[in-house]
């Protein structure tokens, strides 16, 4: 891959990129000297269960691992093991160190679905932060000014809202962005909401001599009701560890708009492939066939090749074969008993009788659910539909009259 | 002295008192169990060169010594040891911990000029602040909120006007105010400018499960030129090491409105006494006076009695003496040779000629700056005026018609 369309694929999906110009230097320098740039993700130390929202940016750290580049997980225990020190959030009891230790087992293990352990770092910020002395506290600290820190969004919405903010809560991003001065990241991830955080890490780096990281933000993923964040609470989410199966079942279940989003977000495709398939389904193709390769290539990735295409056959034998009538096309054809593989090519399920007794003959053709094994079988065609199935995904109803 | 006395003498002269109530429980409880209390002020780390402006918070410090508490001075070598760590103010840069110690010397040997070093502790809040961890930093910034530690008055003036406040500077009125906890402090005392500081340790010992200090503010002093506050840049001061003929001279040079205030603030009299000086002027007496009462107290408070009498003595002989004739009364009596002792009843020097006898006979009347030993004595009066002065303040200039 040229620069170019290295920065093009890493941009993919993503709403922020400060700035392209520093990415691009980076990545040149990278390539010149074989130094892989230092990808930084901060995690919340609490116990992790990653759906797909998460995917979004362990997909973007992906991204840059497949260029050759070094992610580094960054586990938050300095403060995960202070807790909530306000006492006001009950959600953040303060965690021990086997705990953070095990949650971070836990993000390894689900995380290494996804990357490769050999180009990954796991770090805790108590490397550093335990260290600290109150000195150094107030020394970090003059590097930033109340306005700044107080211009994150969330901290001017309270105060307008006039709702209490605890002064350690000022600390955090400060905390946060000091990881980037200890980790020498090239570039930091997250989701837009971290964006201020992982700007601070930016300022910070360039207040301690450092050349500043490049910040990325991936969107927050919307559930599998097309509306609302991906979240556990909502139930709306897909689990990474969840069975094929079910994953292929939930992919399918999505809108056809919210597919064109997860393929975005999701999957590996360049905007330029994703547009062809829009083009396709445009042309009259059945989106429904283009969620299946969705759902596959999300399995294919958390699972392998081969759990995705056993969970279609899956999906097929358990929902499709088990649709409505009406949701299968009805054809008529006169009553009676008819070879099926003269039928196939009749109804324009085969596109020669030849193909017709090849797909009997490999199997791939199903008369009321039940394979058919020889391409001279016969069969009878009266007032009740008889549901023909070729391959996985093709169908027919067929009348006698 | 019972309680109420002793909240009157603690209370003069002071602005705040936050709140009397919990002063008065404070000090029943120490009369009860003959636990002195703790009486805390926070001193800068830098070199000091203490003025009469600083001895009006030490006053009160001796006030509560005087009834048997103990006084903590608390020097600030913590945050004076990072100095600004923004690099901002030139004015601060980082001290040395032998420059810290050798101020912390200046300061003992200068306040014990005033106080009683047996009843005083030194101590320097690097004890607990460089044990503080960034767990600690952090849990301590959590007892407080944003809203209530920017309403500092230099603080929500600064952000009116748009002029930057780094984010360590937040951190000091904290650390100000946990001082008190790790003392355990029972009254904190500052200028009126630290008010908020005051009320920060005071509500931190109550987030700590402590009884809350009483803070009391006392005003800042107007220097010589009754205008400005006392400093040494405006050189408008009088030190405390200034030699008692220096300060005698200053204390003379203040206006009378002026001297009313150095009186409420410099000395132990009571407000009762000082409004009957106040009524003794009214009635006619000479301000000068009063003035000089004052410059013998603060020299018998920083020197002692003789150097004060030493001073008034030679402010006489060198000043008073010396004055412009238009500045003494000139009276005209018969030319000639006339008995001292006549003379100073007939000009009022004397009540009697009894009186004026008694008083040449204790060395007490002097002409032309010299001293008549007999009360037959004449003196000639001619056209060239006579300077008789009886007592140290009492003069007359006699010129023969």
């Amino acid at each position: 891959m040229t620069i170019d369309e290295q920065i093009e694929f890493l941009k993919k999906g993503t709403v922020d990129l400060i700035r392209e110009d520093d990415l691009r230097k980076k990545l040149e320098r990278s390539q010149k000297t074989g130094k892989p740039l230092r990808i930084k993700l901060g995690l919340d130390p609490t116990a992790p269960d990653i759906h797909l929202g998460h995917t979004v940016v362990i997909r973007k750290l992906k991204a840059f691992q497949d260029l050759g580049h070094t992610v580094i997980f960054l586990i938050g225990d300095f403060t995960g093991m202070i807790g909530d020190p306000s006492g006001k959030n009950v959600t953040r009891p303060p965690l021990s160190r086997e705990e953070v230790n095990a949650n971070a087992e836990t993000y390894k293990q689900q995380m290494f679905k996804l990357l490769d352990p050999d180009k990954t770092e796991l770090r805790f910020n108590g490397e550093w932060m335990d260290k600290f002395t109150a000195a150094d506290f107030v020394k970090l600290c003059a590097k930033t000014t109340v306005k700044q820190i107080l211009e994150r969004d969330d901290f001017t919405k309270r105060l307008a809202d006039e709702k209490p903010i605890s002064l350690h809560e000022l600390l955090y991003p400060l905390t946060q962005g000091y990881d980037s001065v200890a980790l020498n990241s090239d570039v930091e991830l997250g989701g837009t909401d971290q964006k201020f955080n992982l700007l601070m890490g930016r300022n910070l780096q360039r207040e301690y001599q450092m050349e500043p990281q490049v910040i990325i933000t991936t969107p927050l993923l919307e559930g599998l009701d097309g509306v609302n964040k991906m979240s556990k609470s909502l139930n709306n989410y897909i689990g990474i560890e969840e069975p094929a199966n079910e994953i292929f079942g939930k992919v399918m279940s999505i809108s056809d708009e919210l597919m064109w989003r997860y393929y975005d977000l999701l999957t590996d495709l360049t905007p330029a492939a994703i547009a062809s398939l829009r083009s396709r389904v445009h042309a009259g193709e059945n989106p429904r066939d283009i969620k299946v390769d969705l759902a596959k290539q999300i399995i294919s990735d958390l699972h392998s090749r081969t759990e995705a295409d056993a969970a279609e056959a899956e999906f097929v034998r358990r929902f499709v074969q088990k649709e409505a009538p009406d949701e299968i096309e009805v054809r008529s054809v006169t009553a009676g008993r008819q070879n099926i593989a003269q039928l196939l090519a009749d109804t324009g399920l085969a596109s020669s009788k030849g193909e017709a007794r090849r797909l009997v003959e490999q199997g791939g053709v199903r008369v009321n659910s039940e394979r058919v094994s020889a391409a001279g079988a016969d069969v009878e065609i009266g007032p009740e539909p008889v549901l023909i199935q070729v391959g996985k995904r093709r169908f027919l109803k067929i009348i006698g009259e």
